[in-house]
This record gives structure tokens, sequence and C-alpha cells, in this order.
């Protein structure tokens, strides 16, 4: 398939039967045999690095330095997750031996495994060329839990989808994973066939909301509807108090700054929300970093949908008459914009959420003025689900730890201090939230815990030992953990 | 409210204000105040058993012997529940101490736990009026996870729910849970009502796939959609080879006879498909035992709704004459109607599976002979997401294995010998399965991993100790295990 040209029907069929046909035997595997397809891909991207990053920055204008970063923090997760398979937790392996006077009467040998949930088709995102694409954490995390992955490329960097997607299926070849685990395929109504076709069973998006929501309800209106783990939007919001004002006025705005504009913008966790209080002269500070020069120029966007979409929101924005622009130079609505903020109070911003609240992908953002700070606790109940939220305190300020219990409700990571850019892939990460930050709330897309997606449960009751996975073998030989009678045990250090 | 009034307007603007306020004071109880309240509610149950069992026996039509087995197996959930609240293992709590040299760049404070997903609209069902109803598993599992729970009643058993639904609240006043965190609602209006609405966080669900696919609708469809446990519909394939006929085939006879009619066939386990090897005198085994009046007599259904549905359904079956009448009595279709068996062969079934296949909630089942073991593989392909699928075979069967790895593609348990009736509530259940067994895969709702579907996970960046929840500080006064840089730790013995 040549990038650009949508994946017609009949290509579609070929790749759905091969991914059907792959499910079984990719799922047999063992997970120290997966292990290897994703250490074999992680090196030939690292090999080809040279080689994609002028297809890369050609085509997302991202700096080469970004570009380099983002590619080693793929390669990175792609190994994390190979480690994820060693452990062998993620299969979550319970043995209930049988038990005859088990409190409600006996109990059969009843044991219980995590399996692959079947194909999956990915969603790949266009701020992310490589760690949220066609080798990216979704790709990573449903290949590590044993499910083939049809991988709908983002039309913003088509040749370097198409040319990942090669390198992938070459990794996969040569370590023997079955033909049909991997394919990119091209086209929006081409992803919309495959989340339809039946032999689908899960779907992960990280994009929009109305372009997540759009395939979600495709995912939940089928005749037999599916999970979709989409990652949509967020504003994530970042609450100073006057105490942290005192403490280093300076280092928050220039951290502010830093992250707002960081990659023009364009990230999903960029602060869009910042909370400062009243007559404090954060203003002014911020407003003088540009002033002055210092601050960070203009930019260009990813593509023409980002440009057009920013354009809007930015433009609805300053029309409202809500938000006075504190920031807006002759540059602002340009294809390489210069970074925008705006500012109003804590009570227009509280009457009017919807529209003061709404995403802005691109280097714009809001800072809100607020004269008591205890009337930060009304914010939270009117922003609707965000990957993050931010809180600049002192810790004996006592608001800190009231905010901190109202975040826990509304976000998925919060930070105390620093910045939400920047995800960290790791055991602990969460990235997800309640609606609409994804559509799946227990989730994460970013950490070793996204495996957990792709897979579902099965128990097997008085299956004789030769019948059942190798997981749930009395011998172990793989050596999970297995959780036995309720308790968690490890195998023998071999 | 009392039982059978819809409830109105007013007072489900009452339960859910009340829902909401009590969320955070109950999600802030230690679990072990949690698991107090937990067996408080076993506990009063207990001691009510004298009161509710002529109140359920009368609602429900049920045998005062299956009733008491079923309040039992009811308190002991609940304490089993409790259980895992005092083992701390649901929290998943992770920590992840800064690092300097973590792979991808330096690696802040990240730390990890599981938080309550917020007030619950749990929806009983009609079977057990006890285990799946007011204070069955959905609102065991909830409320060990945190969440309030608004309980709409089934219609079949008001008085027994409203009763219920006292005691439940008062053991929960008596251990000081907040007001609030219970309540039960009457009317599908009123349900569907406090479905839609946003302070509900999650829904779950035991009943038909129409009933239950309605509420997912709804649940999928809202402004802020909303995770829905939905547990609606099974035909629980059983597989019975040549090797296992010549066994026993007097025992496999017996054996699916009771599993089939247990509770008058309406458990979402029962047995409804039995494929037979052709010629091997199954059929005629089974018709014998009915013939000789051995075999169960008439039994009342649940409430007229079941009776009017199994009614439509077997008329659908009869009439369609791909089934004939292998056991088919006069009172096949009354109000408390005896068994029925039909039977088929497999050609038959593979080109009819939608109607053949299709559930029919009550004394029936279908029995279908082959020709060719290895045709079997094709049956799987045919039928939906199952709850459960046996096998009876003999181990050294090359077709077993492979049985198997299908079963394990399309259910979410899989018995080797035994009758998929009679579900225990365990550590290694897993009551759940792709569409329409579930509207859920990934979850359960029978065992202690239940709980997991009432939470989601929230990350700290860089909080302060005494800022984080108790489970993720370092002190771990709860004691729970905890997941430090990748490897699960356990709390020393006290």
């Amino acid at each position: 398939m040549t990038a650009e040209t949508p994946t017609s029907s009949e290509q579609l069929e070929v790749v759905l039967a091969a991914a059907q046909s792959a499910a079984r035997p990719f799922a047999d595997l063992s997970p120290s045999s997966r292990a290897a397809a994703l250490r074999a891909i992680a090196d030939r991207l690292d090999d080809a690095a040279a080689e994609l990053a002028p297809i890369a920055e050609r085509e997302s204008h991202l700096s080469q330095s970004r570009l380099s970063g983002e590619l080693g923090r793929t390669t990175f997760q792609l190994r994390l997750f190979a480690q994820t398979l060693d452990d062998g937790a993620f299969l979550d392996a319970r043995i209930d031996r049988s038990d005859p006077d088990w409190g409600m009467g006996p109990r059969p040998d009843l044991r219980r495994v995590n399996v692959p949930l079947g194909p999956a088709v990915v969603f790949a995102a266009s701020n992310f060329p490589f760690a949220f694409s066609v080798a990216g954490g979704d790709t990573a995390s449903a290949l590590a839990a044993g499910c083939p992955v049809v991988l709908k490329a983002h039309p913003g960097h088509p040749e370097l989808s198409a040319r990942t997607g090669e390198l992938v299926i070459k990794a996969l070849a040569e370590v023997g994973a079955p033909d049909g685990v991997f394919a990119v395929i091209f086209g929006d109504e081409a992803g919309r066939t495959v989340l339809r076709d039946p032999r689908i069973q899960s779907g992960a998006f990280t994009g929009s909301i109305r372009g997540g929501r759009a395939l979600f309800d495709i995912a939940v209106s089928r005749e037999a509807p599916i999970p979709f783990f989409g990652e949509l939007g967020s504003t994530n919001p970042v609450f100073v108090t006057e105490g942290a004002v005192l403490d280093d006025a300076d280092a928050i705005v220039d951290g502010f700054i830093g992250s707002f504009t960081l990659g023009a913008g364009q990230f999903c966790t960029k602060p869009g929300l910042l909370f400062v209080p009243a007559g404090a002269g954060m203003e002014e500070k911020l407003a003088a970093r540009f002033d002055a020069d210092a601050g960070p120029g203009a930019a260009p966007l990813l593509n023409d949908r980002i440009v057009a979409g920013y354009r809007a929101g930015l433009e609805r924005l300053v029309d409202s008459g809500l938000a006075a622009p504190l920031v807006l130079g002759d540059e602002a609505y340009s294809d390489a914009p210069t970074p925008t903020l705006l500012s109003t109070t804590l009570p227009d911003f509280l009457a009017n959420p919807d529209l003061l609240a709404a995403e802005c992908f691109g280097p714009a953002a809001l800072v809100i003025a607020y004269d008591d700070v205890s009337e930060l606790t009304k914010v939270l109940a009117k922003l609707g689900g965000q990957l993050t939220a931010t809180l600049h305190a002192r810790k004996d300020e006592p608001i800190a730890a009231e905010l901190i219990r109202l975040m826990s409700d509304r976000a998925g990571r919060l930070l105390w201090g620093g910045w939400p850019t920047g995800v960290v892939v790791s055991y602990a990460q969460q990235h997800g939230g309640p609606y609409p930050a994804t559509t799946a709330p227990a989730t994460t897309s970013v950490g070793t815990a996204a495996i957990a997606r792709f897979m579902r449960p099965v128990a097997y009751q008085n299956v004789p030992q030769a019948l059942l996975p190798i997981a749930l073998q009395d011998v172990n030989s793989w050596g999970v953990p297995q959780r036995i009678n309720g308790r968690l045990e490890f195998p023998a250090e071999v």
C-alpha cells in the first residue's frame, strides 16, 4: 500500500483476513517471544533513525531535536513493554485450588488468566509521528498483549507511516511472528470500515474530542460493541496560589511559558488554563516576557487541519469578548503562529466554562485571575474530565489538600509543581481520565499498565494440566507470578 | 419509598444529590472501614433471614432451599469483598521513585493508585433476588470500591427489595458510613433517568440482551459516556465427544438434565446447547429420563415477563420446524412449564445459528447431533460471546485441545466436565465474556476481581508525602502491597 492513496476495500479485506488468521498463533506465542518481537521493532527503528528523521521533519514541521527525542521515547517504550512481558504480572494468573470447605459450598479447581482480545484497530495521532503513531504506545501495548494491529495512519505524515510500517512488518517477520500481525492502512473511511468489521475486537485512538467521539460512537453502536480506548482532549488546568507566587513567581512564569508553547502547544497535556491570584502581577510578568522579545517566537503547526482548528478556536475566544488579549501578535493566526495569551476573571470563567475551557490545540492559553483562593474549589466541577491537573502551592496552605482531592475526581494525573507536558513512560504512569479526556477512564494509554486494555480474563474450571494455558499450570514453566488461593506467589528464582 | 410505586422525580433528585454528597467522604474511608460496612450488611441480612425468606419465596416462586442457599452466597460474597479490602491489592498501588537515569530521560516521583469512579447505578436481576439484587454482587463490589450505589429494584420482587434496602441502609448507618451511600429506587423510567444523570459515573446490570443493550446504549450516548457493565445473555454450549459418551453417558444425561432444569432453567449459565455424537443414543437416553417420569417436573417461572419471553422463544423454535421435539409436554407453555428438549442436526444448526442459538430463558435446551467431531470447531465461530463453554471429552482426544482454544476465544469461563450452573465466588472466578455475554469483556461480575470495575487509576507526580493518598505514602500505614520501581513489595508483617 502506498501512502496517501486510501486503502481499497479489496486491500482491507486482505488485511482483516490476515489479522484474523494471525490472532490465534500470535496469542499462542510465549511472552518472551512477543518480547523479542517488540525488541526487534525497536532495533529496526533505531537503525533507521537517520532515514526516518528527514521524512518526519518534512511531514510534521517538528524540529530534529524534538523528533530525535520522540523516536528515543518510542523505542524505549517498546523495550519497556518487552520487559513487562518478561515480568509476567500482566497475565494476572490466579489459581484457586479445589476446596470442599469453601464458605459458600465446595469450590472446584478454578484458574484465571488474561488472554488477548483479538485484532485491534489503532488510529494514529498527528502530533507524535513516532510515539503515538505507527509504532507508538497503542501499537506497542496491543502487540505486547498478543493482539494483531491494523494501524490507520494519520494523514499528516503518510510517507513516514508507510516507511515505519514496513520496518515493523520486517522486524516481525525476522523473529517469526505470524504474517498479518501488523498492517498500515490509509484513509478515514478505511479506518471506519475496519472499526465496524466484526473481526476487530477493540479500537484505540489519540486525537480530538470530535474525531474520537465519532469513532467511539461507531465502536459502541456495532451489533457487537467493542471496547474503544480514545484519548481525546484536555485543557489541563494549573492552579497557582499566592504562596507559590511569593516563593518564585519568575519560575512559574518561565515554566508556564515553556510548557504551553512547547511543540507549538500541540500536546494533549498543554496547560491551557492558568489560575493566578489577582493583583499579584502575574499577567504583567507573563506579558513582559513576550514584550521583551525573550519569549518563544513563531513555530509552524503540524498541518492544515490543525491550523484551521487552532484559528477557529482562537477567534471564538477573542471574539467572545470574555477573554482579553494579554499577548496577541500580528502573526497569532498564521500557519506558524506566535504564542497567544488571553486573560479573564474567575467569575467570568465560572459563568462561561464551555467557551473558555474549550481545548485550543496550539500555542494559546488562558490566564484566569481569582480574588479568593477558596473560589478555586468551584473550578473543577465546571470542567470535564482532564488528563492532568497541576497545583503550585505551599504545603501548609489549607487549600492545597482540598484542591488535590478535587483534582483527583476530575483528572488522571496530578502534579505538584512542575508542568504537565512531558509524560514519562513508566510503571506508575496514568495517562487517562474521565470523559472527555478519554473514553475509558479505567485505562491508560501511556505506561506499562496500558497493556491491560487489550486483554480479557478467562477462567478454567477443572481443566486438566496439559490443556491449561502455560501460565496456569502448576509447573509454571514461564515463571510468572501466580495468585494462589488469593495470595500472590512468585516463582523461585532459577 | 415504598415498593411498586415508581420513585418520583423529586425523590430521585434527593437520592442523586445525596449520592453525590456521599461520594467524597465514602471514598475517603479506609479500606478497613468499608470492610466493616460490608460485614455489617452481611450480618444484618443473616439476622433477617427468617423474615426475608417468606417474602422472597412469595415474590420469586423459588424454593426455600434455593433461596436460603442464595442468601448464604450473598453474605459470603459481602464478606469476601471485605477480605479483599483488607488485602489491599485492589488498590494496585505503584510507586516509581524519581530516577535521573531513567531510559527516556529523568523520571519524576510518580505514584499511582485506584480511586472510586463515583456514584453507580445498579440494575437488579429477577432470577437472583438476593445474589444479583439489592445487596448482590454489583452492590457489594461497587461499595467495596468506594462508590455510592443507587439500586434500581427489579419489579419481580419489590417488597423484598424495599426491605433488603432498609437493612442495607441501617447497617451502613450503624458503622458510620455517610448518608446517601445507598438508596433503592423503583420503576424502569426512574432507572433510565438515573443512568442519564451526570452525577452517575457507572452502571451495572444483569438481565436480558434486549434490556441490557437498551441501557448500554443510554450509557454510551450520554454527553459524557460512562462505563456500563452489563451481563446480558448466553446459551452456554456444552460439547460432548464420543469418548465422553463411552466413558459415562448416564452421568452426562443426568448432569445435563439437572443443570438445564435447575431453578426452572432461569440461570444465565443454563446450558442451552448440548452437542452430542449422532447415533450414540444420547437423545433417546435424554427422552427416556422424562418418559419414565423420573425427570424434573413442572416448576413456576419467576414472573409474567419471564413467562411471556419463554413462551415466545420456545414457540419460535418449535414453529421454525428446524428443531424437533424430543421432550415436549402438554404443560410446556404454562406458567409453571415442564422442561422441553428439542433436537436438531449440526448442519441445520450451523445454517441457522441466530434462530437456534438464541437464549431461551427457562427450562428448555437444544440437543445438536454431529456426525464428525471435527465439525464442532465450526460452532464457536457461529456463536456470539458466551459466559461459559463446557467440554466433556477424554484428555487424549485430539479435538480436546483445539476446542479448548476455540472456547477461550468466545467465552469467559471454560469447564472441563461438569456443568456451568453454579458460579463459585472466589479469587479466580471470571463471570463475563465477549458481547453479548457482557458489554465489558475485560471485567467480571462475580468474584473478587469485580471490584476493579468501579475504580480508575490516578497518578500523583512529585506530590508531597502528606498530601498523597495513604496507600501511596512511604510509611504505608494501611500496609498495602506496593509495586515499587516495577517490583511488587509486600509490607512487613506487623
